[in-house]
């Protein structure tokens, strides 16, 4: 069995005497060399040079680096386990024999979800429909109406009502390999360069900027308010809208993210009256889940034409299916145990430990960082994410212009340096002009010695440079 | 917990007065428009419509629909059951505490194995590094050069000793979900539009033009040599580029798929003595491995830049990371169980019978192919298709005018509708000016059966349309 199934090469063989262009940066597609992506960037990049170090047995400030930067909810050093119940059902469709070898290890509902998924889908080796299991889409459809799933209705609180009535169509629900994935794909398909923008919160997560600089597309920001908790106003919406009509630009879509990334917060839910064209997208990467790694999510169209529908089908299907084990992570998520199963009590009880932390750290967090000098943080009461403002001293503002840097990436260098704490700063994200943040993850455990570390880098910091 | 975490929207909201464009495909991407991919296309397309059908219990002129036109060895209805040792590892990293519950389930090769990889990699639900967890790159650099897998050496023969003495670096290894994503990455990276093409072969596999099409490169083909065995010649690639530079088109890159799909004919190692850059990609989709659902592959980089490499780390990272169960897929394929591990005898009994299976296949399904009046088939020795020439009579071909068809996509839909077969049309692929052929699997049990079927339907043809 030969171990390559395709090459690219540059085009000079042995008795060719064409002349070969060296491969540089220049040679490549430009737009490749607008993009950036500051969440794995340099900070990051840094940050595993200190974990390698530590590795090898150096000596730093620190005996570890946090990567407080990825919203990583099951990362090595962190406390979110998985959910037992979707790993169960995950072990049983790798290797079903298990129900017949090991049959008291799994509850009986677990046994029977993976003989339904097994009836219905049969391998995880094998393709799925490109669009994803039928199954699987009929059951996020149920998961969208309201109708399935009366329990986290309940514990979500309102908002998750709010589909209840709008029917979904399995037909119109695309599986994907995480959010990510549909969201570039339908970027990569609304952008016509070089004057199609696409409408994006300031801050936003840096997928929108990244993406749209690949195809080439102008992004069109929208301030949100941090005065007022981060909210969404139609008017800064429109100020856009108004803006990109005089550069030439036609904004081909509006992305709002909630809850918000990096801010954290949650919107209000939006009155749409007209029947706009929509896509929602979804995740098994954070929250109660946090199955990053799986690479499972969803998007929904609403008000679509058959004819764009089919394009999109037409683009997936390029890549074939996504991960069939994502989407059974997708369906875990949509079809958690219900209070009868056997599964139940365990599932109540990992989901409301995960939750209670999240909003404990959260909160404790957005406290602490608040009574620093100099920072101020909007409290985020849905994720897993804080975006705390922080005004510099003169001096460091100074230090920051001579060393080539942006004064947060300045700051969130010296924090990695002196804490092996590593965030990201707010110039990834955008935000407006003058100001300056850091998005941090609250899924540190040990919160009162991670907070401590942030509060001791940041007075010490304050004073180096001669004090606000 | 909100269902949905962010939103694309058309920009028309409640209050505003903005007129809104309708979303159409001409509002979108002209691009998009181009791309085709025959192998979910029209023929796809209808035959699921027919399974359908017959699930509902409608009569048609078949018990059954194959989907011989996608390489899906797990697929229902076939019989390639993907390898134990893979998936019992894959079990335990699901579920560690099955090492425990269960611990007689599993050889002990295997929880040594769930165990080394849960040290290295922690969760599964965790993003793991962009590139990839660096163990298993490790593994695969291993694989690449040939030292740790001595027995696969020994059953693959000479060519997998090719790279045995060049040393492969991790850090030049990329883990994607699946090799497709790693091509359209690189595609997406070297094309600079209008004027960057692509050498492809003639027949390729669909992903070459299509992606091409979306980023707008031009395809820049060389015929194989369909008299010599789907053969590859230095002088076809030359005359490609030679009418590359006459069209004013710079070509960026040279693709080599092999084993060929869709021809499944293989390539004498290259002699390559200029350092060129060269991508190697590999993936866990097919051979023994099978597992197309996961979506687990790797791309090697030689001789590229550091600042490439950088850009290429940078683009990746946007993805965040590949499954991580993808990755594991990865690392069982390039590590397999070796003699003297408790799992070695099962995962050689079940290698040799599909390696077996796969050659009797073949051998047989071209051996009766060739037979036929108006069919020759090049036998593939290395893959799971066979690429069969058809020659159709005159009233076939007016008959293919006037349905507004290719001549191939004709005979496959009437191969279709009358067998449940569903094979995809050469003009899909790629073939010269005036030849037509059909690409299909030889992953079908029953292959008398199978065999029998496009026999007396290709008999039935010629006599229907007067015979050639």
């Amino acid at each position: 069995m030969l171990r390559c199934s395709s090459r690219l090469l540059s085009p000079s063989l042995r008795r060719s005497n064409h002349t070969m262009i060296p491969l540089t940066p220049d040679s490549l597609n430009p737009a490749i060399l607008k993009v950036e992506y500051a969440v794995r960037g340099e900070l990051a990049i840094k940050s595993e040079e200190y974990r390698d170090q530590l590795k090898a047995g150096k000596s730093l400030p620190f005996k570890k680096v946090i990567s407080s930067n990825i919203g990583n909810p099951q990362q090595k050093g962190l406390d979110q386990p998985p959910i037992t119940f979707t790993r169960q059902v995950a072990a049983l469709m790798e290797w079903p024999e298990l129900a017949t070898l090991a049959p008291d290890a799994f509850p009986k509902d677990v046994i029977a979800r993976a003989k339904e998924l097994r009836d219905e889908i049969g391998s995880i080796g094998a393709y799925s429909h490109s669009q994803g299991v039928p199954f699987i889409r009929k059951n996020v459809a149920k998961f969208i109406e309201g109708e399935s799933n009366t329990l986290l209705a309940a514990t979500a609180g309102s908002l998750s009502a709010a589909r209840d009535g709008h029917p979904a169509d399995p037909n119109h629900v695309f599986l994907t390999g995480g959010a990510s994935a549909g969201v570039s794909l339908l970027i990569s398909m609304l952008i016509t360069p070089p004057t199609s923008g696409i409408l994006i919160p300031i801050p936003q997560y840096p997928l929108y900027t990244a993406t749209l600089a690949q195809y080439k597309g102008v992004p069109l920001p929208y301030n949100l308010d941090e005065s007022d908790g981060w909210a969404t106003s139609i008017e800064s919406i429109e100020a856009a809208i108004a803006k990109s009509r005089k550069d030439g630009i036609t904004p081909k879509a509006l992305v709002i993210i909630n809850p918000g990334n990096p801010t954290g917060a949650l919107l209000d839910e939006p009155q749409l009256n007209s029947p706009i064209p929509l896509v929602s997208f979804h995740s098994i990467s954070k929250g109660v889940s946090g199955e990053c790694g799986r690479r499972g999510g969803y998007f929904e169209l609403t008000n679509f034409s058959p004819e764009v529908i089919a394009l999109i089908y037409k683009m997936v299907s390029i890549g074939l299916c996504p991960s069939v084990s994502g989407q059974i992570g997708v369906d875990s998520m949509v079809r958690p145990p219900q209070p009868n199963d056997e599964s139940y009590p365990l599932w109540k009880k990992e989901t409301d430990t995960i939750h209670a932390a999240l909003a404990q750290r959260t909160t404790l967090m957005a406290e602490r960082l608040n009574k620093l000098p100099g920072v101020s943080c909007v409290d985020s009461p849905g994720a897993l994410y804080l975006y705390p403002q922080i005004h510099l001293p003169a001096q460091a503002m100074d230090a920051a212009k001579q060393a080539g840097k942006e004064p947060d990436a300045f700051y969130a260098l010296a924090l990695l340096d002196e804490t092996g704490i590593c965030v990201v700063p707010g110039s990834g994200f955008g935000q407006e002009e003058g100001t300056y943040h850091y998005r941090l993850t609250c899924l540190c455990p040990g919160v009162e010695e991670y907070v401590g570390a942030l509060e001791t880098f940041h007075l010490g910091f304050v004073k180096k440079y001669g004090g606000l």
